[in-house]
């Protein structure tokens, strides 16, 4: 392979789509640094692994020479929901949508390279923009194409009303790419009929229209669901590594391939099909790739020296033999006269319930310290501290403290 | 009746629909004088009678005590179609709105008292809107709603194609109200959608609705088309008296009642009805009234002097007897071998075709000032001059010069 087929088959690595691939190469065969852009709420991020799966794509971009436009959408966020039916999207002030970016700072440059690194708001030029601006703006689509979107498509049917505002929303975040002069824009795959409106607005603005790269949405530790802080089902980039770890650890074989694929820049496409072709031939066991996978996350967002701390922890708690003194400690309050085990393992959120804790205890599932714990009636004081375990690869090391 | 029912009765008039009467009842009540919004294209006008309509209702208003709004769409006139798709609607500079507006004065004044009208262009309130106050607006009304306005149903079904600015247009004309305190918003009921925007943005911004009176659409001479330009059956404002009078006394008598009804001052209710029962019973021939009717509109828009002259000179021709040589003169340019008569008719105009006119010859209903003529061969040559007549009410003085 030539070093611009490299080039494109990393940059495709995990993509939904890319529309048009061709396009890309030519614009990549041009050798300049292209300008990619990718839209973010102006609301205070809380980021999980799913959102990292579009930076990560940033990322390998930087990587490969080009400049990335971070744009914040704080115009639409400071008018807010005009409707007023949604208490949840008041207009956000100035100050919060600076607050937010620093949020977005303290989180992305996790990933981001910060040289390479263009933080842009999309009031820049919309604050500038004029009413008569906006109906030209609008002049440039047509009801019947904005009701081609899924979501109105569906809306509409069911007979739940749109507000008109929320037909210009796509307008701006289309306008934006002609703004930044964008080469390509990424996405989440919900966002492709937004990130096609700019190449249809860049046209008529007398660009080259812009190349779309979707990237799928990350299914979250069940396996299913796409990751989500509603559904519980996620690794905050914030969390400690021991959590990111533990969790990393207990996903499924299948998830494992997709959570390499999107999230792992340590393992490059050729290693990818041999570590595959291992695993298939029982030279390797998917809990090391896992263990190899965790160290790298824990490491991207919480540093090497916890990322070993954990891992080494996680390995002593599960192989039974080994120091577990590094494992965070989690401090939980209890009354003066204790705690029997099965409310302790639900207080800790080992168990989502006492009767939970007890089938545990029945099934020899429970372990203090590596050891075996069976007594249903033993008393837990202030004071107390241990690792506690339930079955494998649930575990927690805690202190008890009085109230 | 009281002096209120009498000014309900009066505003009532003609009107197609009133929204909501009780409403209008309160506010004229209330004793002060009332905003009357009427809204008019930015484009030159050439208005004739059925424009009339509106203005004449503005006008009943003005002879109330109230202060009418003469208010021209500037705004959206200088964007002018952002789609690109409709050569005739290139925006309008500022140089070309006042030249227009200045061509509105000439006319409506005609029929509007300038002490009572406040012309407002609505570039005012809207130039100075930004691009969020424009997505503020949109979000004060949904897409369902805009496609249950007639003509965007239409289209959408058809699968015909609606730019999205369309949508924002009838907002615009709305959020005109809410900048003018609109208490009574005019229009021709093909603009009742637009006319009922208004009242929802005003309820929005803590404003009581506007009152909406739709006006109908005037039938044009033929007594079935509305008046318009391109079906020719109109009465322009600027026209000669002598046309306005001859247009007039060929309309039949069911469109000159609706016509009264439409555009007459002098008549009021009371004697309206008074009429209707004097021509019932034969006591007053509908001519008559006609001819009443034709004065009144011709002095309305040529003035006294030269109505009276176009009055006299249509009964001179018409009866046979009296001065016509206060009509107007025709001068037509012909060989200098000469025209004979069905080509003459017919370059007056008095015939739409040579065999139209020698028909008309054959059954002795062509006249030369007043007497039947039937040679199909006499020639009419440079410096003759006469008074030219096809049956009983088409006539032109014409006077014939050398080419």
């Amino acid at each position: 392979m030539t070093t611009a087929d490299t080039a494109i088959a990393q940059l495709a690595r995990g993509t939904e789509e890319i529309i048009k691939r061709e396009d890309l190469e030519a614009r990549l065969a041009t050798g300049r640094p292209l300008r990619i852009k990718a839209g973010f709420d102006p609301t205070a991020p809380d980021l999980h692994l799913g959102h990292t799966v579009l930076l990560n794509k940033m990322r390998q971009f930087q990587d490969l020479g080009h400049q990335v436009v971070f744009l914040i959408g704080d115009f639409t966020g400071m008018i807010g929901d005009p409707t007023g039916k949604s208490a949840t999207r008041k207009p956000l002030t100035r100050e919060d949508v600076l607050a937010n970016a620093q949020t977005y700072a303290d989180q992305v440059f996790k990933v981001l390279d910060k040289e390479r690194t263009e933080v842009r708001f999309n009031s820049e030029w919309f604050g500038a923009m004029t009413a008569a601006d906006m109906i030209k703006l609008a002049g440039q689509l047509t009801v019947a194409r904005m009701l081609e979107r899924d979501d109105f498509a569906k809306r509409y049917a069911a007979q739940q009303s749109i507000s008109i505002h929320e037909f210009l929303y796509p307008l701006v975040q289309g306008y934006d790419s002609v703004a930044l002069r964008a080469d390509v824009e990424l996405g989440g795959t919900d966002q492709k009929f937004n990130l096609l409106m700019g190449r249809g607005l860049q046209e008529q603005h007398g660009q080259a229209p812009q190349i779309v790269m979707t990237m799928p949405l990350l299914e979250g530790l069940d396996g299913v669901n796409k990751m989500s802080k509603s559904l519980g089902n996620y690794i905050g980039i914030n969390e400690p590594a021991i959590d990111i770890v533990t969790k990393t650890m207990k996903i499924d074989d299948e998830l494992m391939w997709r959570w390499i694929e999107l999230l792992s820049f340590e393992i490059g496409l050729a290693e990818l099909a041999a570590l595959k072709r291992d695993v298939a031939g029982g030279a390797l066991h998917p809990k090391d790739l896992k263990l190899r996978l965790a160290r790298e996350l824990a490491t991207r967002f919480r540093g090497a020296a916890e990322a070993e701390k954990a891992i080494e922890g996680w390995q002593a708690v599960v192989t039974g033999a080994g120091d577990t003194s590094q494992l965070p400690l989690t401090e939980l309050v209890v009354p003066a006269e204790g705690l029997r085990i099965a409310a302790l393992l639900t207080q800790v959120g080992l168990t989502p319930s006492n009767s939970e804790a007890m089938r545990k205890l029945k099934e020899r599932a429970v372990r203090i310290d590596g050891d075996v714990f069976e007594d249903p009636q033993r008393v837990f004081g202030p004071g107390f501290e241990a690792v506690l375990q339930v079955g494998k690869r649930t575990f927690a090391r805690v202190r008890l403290a009085a109230a």
